[in-house]
C-alpha cells in the first residue's frame, strides 16, 4: 500500500513536470514579441498567460505551506484582471525570469515531501473543514494545478505558427 | 494508508469527471455549425477535437481492460490523420452521441473498480515491463488523460465568441 502511495505521487508529480518543461520549450521557441500576439483573435496576449500561469504557481508556495510567495504584485495584474484590463505588466524578460523562479522553488520543496506529505491539507482548508473534506490535500491541489496548466498550454502553443 | 489511496483516486476521478462536464456544457452551447469552424486560423476545427477526444477516451476502454472499444473506424480519422487530412467525418450530431456513449462505457467500468484495481498495469504494458515500472498503471493513465482532456478544452473554449 505505501509503494502504490509513492506510485501515485510519481504520477501525479511526472505530470506536473512534463508540462512545466512543456512550457519551458515552447518559451524557448517564443520571442518577447511573439508573447505580446494574442493566442488568438480576441483572447488572451501570450505575456499575459505567462504571467497568470507564473502568479498561480507563486500561489501555491504559501498554499502548500512552504514558504511566502515570491511575486505577489502578479496577482492584482493576472489573476484578479484580465489581459485588456491589466494596466503596467513587467516586462516578458523578467517574466520569464519569475515563471522560472516559482517552478524551481516548487520543485524544491516537492522534492523534501515524504509520500504522506501529500495527503495533508493546505494552508487554505480548515482543520474543519478537512475533518469533513480529507480530499482537499496538496496532491489533489498539484493535479488541479496540472490540469490548468495543460489547459493554457494548449493555448499557448497557439503562438507558433500553424 | 487505505483512506488515503481511495483518497487519491477520488482526486483524480473528480479531476476527470468535472473536466468531461466543462465539454459537456461547452458543446451545449455550440451548433453542429460552429463545430464545423476553427479554434483558430489554421488550427483544428472544433469537430477534429470532438472526435480526438472521442477517439482517444474510446481506446480507454480496451486499455483499461473494461471491453473492446466501440467506435474504432474514428482511430484512422482523429488519431492517425491530421484534420485536413481527414476525408469521410461522422457527421457533428453522431459525434457527440459517441462522446457521450464512450464517457458514460468509462464512468460505468470506474464505478466497479476498486481503488487497488488503479494501481493495476494497463493492457499495453507486458508483465516484464510493469514489474520494472510498475508506475504505468490505470490511475496514472488517468491522469495524463485528464490533462489531454484539459489541454484541447483550452482550445475549443475559443470556438464561443471571445
Amino acid at each position: 500500500m505505501k509503494q502504490q502511495q509513492e506510485l501515485l505521487v510519481k504520477s501525479v508529480l511526472d505530470s506536473w513536470y512534463s508540462h512545466v518543461s512543456r512550457v519551458d520549450n515552447l518559451l524557448d521557441t517564443l520571442t518577447d514579441e511573439k508573447l505580446q500576439n494574442e493566442v488568438a483573435p480576441g483572447r488572451n496576449r501570450g505575456i499575459y498567460l505567462l504571467g497568470h500561469l507564473t502568479a498561480v504557481h507563486d500561489r501555491m508556495l504559501p498554499l502548500f505551506n512552504f514558504e511566502k510567495h515570491h511575486y505577489g504584485q502578479l496577482d492584482e495584474i493576472f489573476i484578479t484582471s484580465s489581459d485588456k484590463a491589466a494596466k503596467e505588466m513587467p516586462s516578458a524578460a523578467d517574466l520569464r525570469l519569475y515563471w522560472k523562479d516559482v517552478n524551481e522553488t516548487l520543485a524544491k520543496h516537492f522534492k523534501t515531501l515524504q509520500p504522506e506529505d501529500w495527503f495533508k491539507k493546505h494552508s487554505s482548508v480548515s482543520d474543519e473543514d478537512f475533518a469533513k473534506e480529507p480530499h482537499r490535500n496538496r496532491l489533489n491541489v498539484l493535479v488541479s494545478r496540472t490540469n490548468h496548466l495543460a489547459y493554457h498550454l494548449g493555448q499557448l502553443i497557439f503562438l507558433n505558427k500553424p
